[in-house]
């Protein structure tokens, strides 16, 4: 059977583009309104994985995406990073010089400020990268506010891809403001992967409430030799101020050093949740 | 001289009741377009203090306040904790049964989800909570998408000091889907505050990129009994994927076994930055 992979947004998203450098451009898509409905999609076997996008090296996590893994049981089976590019799109024959409104989602406008300040454009606030690219191919091309409508041109901010895909024109390549911009997305699925060449783990857990706690169960990590390459708190639900850890450690659940450390590990804390041992990228970060 | 509290938003905001929490009913307040600003006002001399959120007990950080925490020389004079009770809010005369479209922060939308639905009313995004109070008294009343108005009454999920500022009535009360919705603030200023008798300190730093190198930096703490109230990773700016931490630990830097604790971080770190210690709302949570 060929397999389906779920993103969110629309078709021309960076999730796309994720799955893309997964799997090839033959992949199957299924475009979810919401994270909700792209894990929907999995547990309900419309789709074989999901991609969902969990941290930005400028924005930080991904609030929503880390609940949703803490709520359902499904698995990383792999992590994909993507250098995130944004560019100035139109619709055929337009000039750069006649652009008036970009439109784009809050987080990419802001990512790309200096120039569209710089080309004294205005920033239009539009719910998705991919469908400000889509709308502007529906013929959705003129700004309104309060049932006043403006005219101007307007052009979207998305990736190559959505041009691509929608038939639109690239006025601009690379106009974000600073060149450190990555994502990174976990494939989910519904059974663990086979082993790879370099593995992460990915855990969840709550400390007791004690002096030291947090301390304490890092130390099973520390004092093994085993790197963590993340860690970030989130608050827990329904308890305010209690953080629960969200934690990438090198190695896989199945050897042994990293198998009793999470025995330990649990015998201390509150809660424990694995997320899954996948194939990882390496990279050079062990400060943890 | 009187002081002025600078806060981000329009007038009725959930950071101006957590002024007014702090200092009374009668404070003066000065209220600032960006959380940019609200840095600036303070850096600048219009404004004493400023009053930012950082975290929120649903939402987690506000990562925008941490970077400029990060990147500012402001110190923190106090922390201050809102209850955040969110009103459905509407122009005199207008009955709950009419109201088709509620209007308001994408974040206030999403926590109150259960009762729209349940009422059957449609979400509305709009740029602030307080904001979209403020314009429907101005009479922006009608709903507009690419040009076309629709007809429809539209009310607003907003605070209800909003309310009572711009004149409108409550149609209902505590709206939101889940009790456990706090914003904790921090008090900025250009000063350290005077000693309390309960005192929290806030950090940021980075480790060095060797292994164990966070439990090591976090062991100066635990050793010495100082109880950490929060951690929190983020990324470095233009170092992907190398975090940095921000810390609360209780205490006052200038008390002994902190000072000490403090010294031997620096030692360790590839940086420390003091953020201040303040007189701070004691919680029973001392587990990290």
């Amino acid at each position: 059977m060929r397999e389906v992979v779920a993103f969110q947004g629309v078709q021309g998203a960076y999730s796309e583009q994720a799955i893309r450098q997964q799997f090839g451009d033959s992949v199957d898509v299924y475009p979810c309104p919401s994270f909700g409905d792209l894990i929907d999609a999995i547990t309900s076997r419309r789709a074989t994985y999901g991609m969902l996008p969990v941290e930005n090296s400028l924005a930080g996590s991904v609030s929503q995406a880390y609940e949703l893994l803490m709520d359902s049981d499904l698995r990383i089976r792999a992590e994909e990073i993507v250098h995130v590019h944004h560019a100035l799109i139109a619709t055929s024959g337009t000039k750069l010089e006649d652009v008036k409104y970009v439109r784009s989602h809050p987080q990419a406008l802001a990512q790309c400020d200096k120039y569209i300040k710089r080309n004294r454009f205005e920033a239009i606030t539009w719910y998705d990268t991919a469908g400000s690219a889509r709308d502007l191919a529906k013929g959705n091309v003129t700004h309104s506010t309060n049932g006043t409508a403006h005219t101007g041109v307007v052009a979207a901010i998305a990736s190559e891809l959505a041009a691509e895909l929608y038939g639109l024109e690239i006025l601009a390549r690379e106009i974000e403001d600073l060149p450190f911009n990555y994502t990174r997305f976990f494939l989910l699925g519904y059974d663990d992967p086979e082993k790879g060449e370099y593995n992460k783990t990915s855990l969840v857990f709550a400390v007791r409430n004690q002096p030291s706690a947090l301390y304490d169960c890092l130390g099973e990590f520390a004092t093994r030799g085993l790197n963590l390459t993340k860690i970030e708190s989130r608050p827990r639900r329904n308890r305010p101020w209690e953080p629960i850890f969200f934690v990438d450690v090198e190695g896989h659940w199945q050897d042994a050093p990293l198998a009793e450390a999470l025995g330990r590990l649990l015998q201390r804390a509150s809660f424990v949740k694995m997320l899954g041992s996948y194939p990882a990228v390496k990279t050079n970060w062990v400060g943890i």
